[in-house]
């Protein structure tokens, strides 16, 4: 196969004929179909049909001598603390358990942030004058829109294959007004990379301008292996303590993509003294999350051993679908040399940088012909990605023969886009 | 028995001597009793354990064709939102359904006025400069707490027999930094008053100076009935909407006294622009709140009449205790001229009135004989209560004989430290 870039102009207008047809005719197979979301599919959920019978009866409903289903436990009942610490090989007490999200527990820490500030702040964020966060790009659009929303400036870093731009990281947190960095450290939204242990250790041992520096650390996927056995991850607060930046890290984790996306649990990690804090500024709003759904998944999950026994059951239903991803794109785009990607062998997504200045216009006639994916730009801080490039892909939802579908249309389009590009420069 | 205000010094002393005699054998018992806060007792509990029972398959965790197990719904489950709908006499499109506490539902929001405004604000209320809030008094502490995190002013409005006095509520709100006021408006916290008629209207006619006011109707004991049939309400919403306040208007509803404190659902009822502002603030911190316990909640309590069958049950566990509580206040307090009540015929507390100056001294003297109650003032905005005289009394948690004993060493309390208080200007 020839890559494109190598062909002449009379052969690009061929190859633009031949292409188009092919798309029209997909086009004309009204097709509707989903790879917009890293949402789980219903096989995947029905592993989680036993947790559903765990609790039957309010005899059942005691941790210890605790009554879940009465008020207090703030942080979370502590079978639940310790199976949270247990998952990411941190100390119960660091752990707060929340409600079935962990973007509502990121959103409260920003938003505490803005009306009161954090525990070392001289002053509440909303008092600070401009504040600034980096956003590593390409990363996940919530987490941006959380910090867009209080109009901090977003500021994008680039990301490399073992995570943020170190470089460029250490010199903005020279600037006293950049007040916290997003990550996504094992199996990063959406590129799948595993930030390597050196980056990992420049980000413990940052030492910030700003007092009340947040390290937003949010292992969504510390667990979320689909291909081969779990990775081991270093404690981030450790790390971070051992320098001197105990209260400087805030890690964040669910069970959503474990056993329900829509009735899981989910955690904040974070030093005691942090958590202290918190649990002060939480005391406010909240007398305690739902303790029986903790319960539910502590007897469900039982323990690190079982849970990545459960994984396992997940990743035998994923790895399917990426590889079909990976495998539809090698083969169609690579060769072609319109566009290149990262295999993952986790998380939830596929990050795939097509040639610049085309990934708009492809999603355009992706949409056209009937298939959802994430906009073009999502992925990047106030949606714009400066070379129009990255596309983020997920495999998860769709049925795999409707995922084929959705392949052939989502490949069609890239080298459709990719040839019209090369064209106007022909 | 004669009121101790017609004893005179030699009648004082010698009831003094009598009464402390007796306080010390009391405390001589070393006992561990806990009237402090309204959580409902086991058996209360027991009554829904069928709840834990209704979705035990993957294949019945359907609302109508959503599967309730993934991600989306900001608003809930269409069956959840009918409920609620049900329960509080509004339409379903004007609820949404929030995860296990509506004081969240409550913080999120005044903190969202705080950061970004309300629907009407012309700025941020944390760019207003002084901000005050009604708080009618006594009332419920969290809720005060809410607004005095934010450093709002809270102002007391004094309670009345029918609720709060609109004669002040009218003359405050001409003040445009008069933002709020909370309402628990039928067996009010702690009071157990039902607003009457002329103030539901009186409050839902208000044209308060500021555009963002915001009407926070913390309808917690909406069928709550323990004495009696339930008691039909007005809607809120419709009313407000009658007098062009349509926007104006929030209130809140939860499952915590009904199912399980630990492990309910909660709902904010708005007017549908006011549900599509809040969707999209909401949807900056979360997907979905826990749909599966939504769910759970609609197959046990089913309807209207099926949950108000449950609070029957309620009913039977809560009015002896109340009986206890308002039988001993009558018997030991009120002849004797130190106290004043009313017996209230729904709601979680019961609301003394003591002798001026005495719930301080008098709840001391309950906290060193072992029994925990909510700290006096606790009530009032600041902790402050001008006449250091209301005493919240939480029956609801404590088996009865426990009640009973918890109560001696309240009435006879009251009756030192009345004593006390006498003899000092005797």
């Amino acid at each position: 196969m020839i890559p494109y870039s190598q062909l002449d102009k009379a052969a690009l207008e061929a190859e633009l004929k031949t292409v188009t047809e092919a798309y029209e005719a997909l086009k004309a197979k009204g097709l509707k179909l989903d790879m917009s979301r890293g949402k789980p599919g219903k096989t995947q959920l029905d592993l989680s049909n036993d947790m559903l019978k765990v609790l039957p009866d309010r005899e059942d409903c005691l941790d210890g001598t605790l009554d879940v289903c009465n008020y207090g436990n703030l942080c979370g009942i502590p079978s639940a603390r310790k199976l949270f610490a247990e998952l990411l090989d941190v100390r119960p007490e660091q752990v707060i358990v929340g409600g079935s999200a962990s973007l509502q527990l990121m959103y409260n820490l920003i938003a505490t942030a803005f009306s009161h500030g954090l525990l070392h702040s001289p002053e509440p964020w909303s008092k600070r004058g401009k504040v600034r966060f980096l956003c590593p790009s390409p990363g996940y659009d919530r987490h941006f829109r959380v910090t867009e929303f209080f109009g901090f400036e977003l500021i994008p870093v680039a990301m490399t294959a073992e995570g943020p731009d170190m470089d460029a990281v250490l010199q903005w947190i020279k600037d006293p007004s950049v007040l916290g960095i997003w990550c996504v450290p094992k199996y990063s939204n959406p590129d799948g990379i595993i930030y390597s242990d050196r980056v990992i250790r420049a980000l413990a041992s940052m030492k910030p301008a700003a007092p009340d520096f947040a390290l937003m650390w949010d292992n969504a996927y510390c667990i979320h292996e689909f291909d081969g056995d779990y990775v081991p991850f270093p404690d981030i607060l450790k790390l971070c303590a051992e320098y001197g930046n105990a209260d400087m890290v805030y890690e964040f984790a669910s069970t959503s993509k474990v056993t329900f996306p829509g009735a899981g649990i989910s955690c904040m990690c974070a030093s005691e003294a942090n958590i202290a804090y918190f649990q002060k500024t939480l005391g406010v709003q909240i007398i305690s999350f739902d303790k029986v759904n903790q319960l539910r998944h502590v007897r469900f999950l039982k323990d690190k051993e079982t849970t990545l026994a459960l994984m396992k059951r997940h990743a035998a239903i994923l790895k399917p679908r990426f590889d079909a991803v990976c495998d539809a794109l090698e083969r169609e785009i690579v060769p072609r040399g319109i566009g290149t990607f990262n295999r993952p062998k986790g998380g939830y997504f596929i990050s795939l940088y097509a040639m610049p200045h085309t990934a708009k216009r492809a999603l355009q006639l992706v949409k056209e012909a009937g298939v959802t994916m994430t906009p073009a730009g999502a992925t990047y801080p106030y949606g714009q990605d400066p070379f129009d490039s990255n596309i983020r892909i997920a495999p998860t939802l769709p049925p795999v023969e409707e995922l084929n579908a959705a392949l052939e249309v989502l490949c069609m389009c890239l080298r459709l886009a990719a040839l019209e590009q090369l064209l106007k420069n022909a």
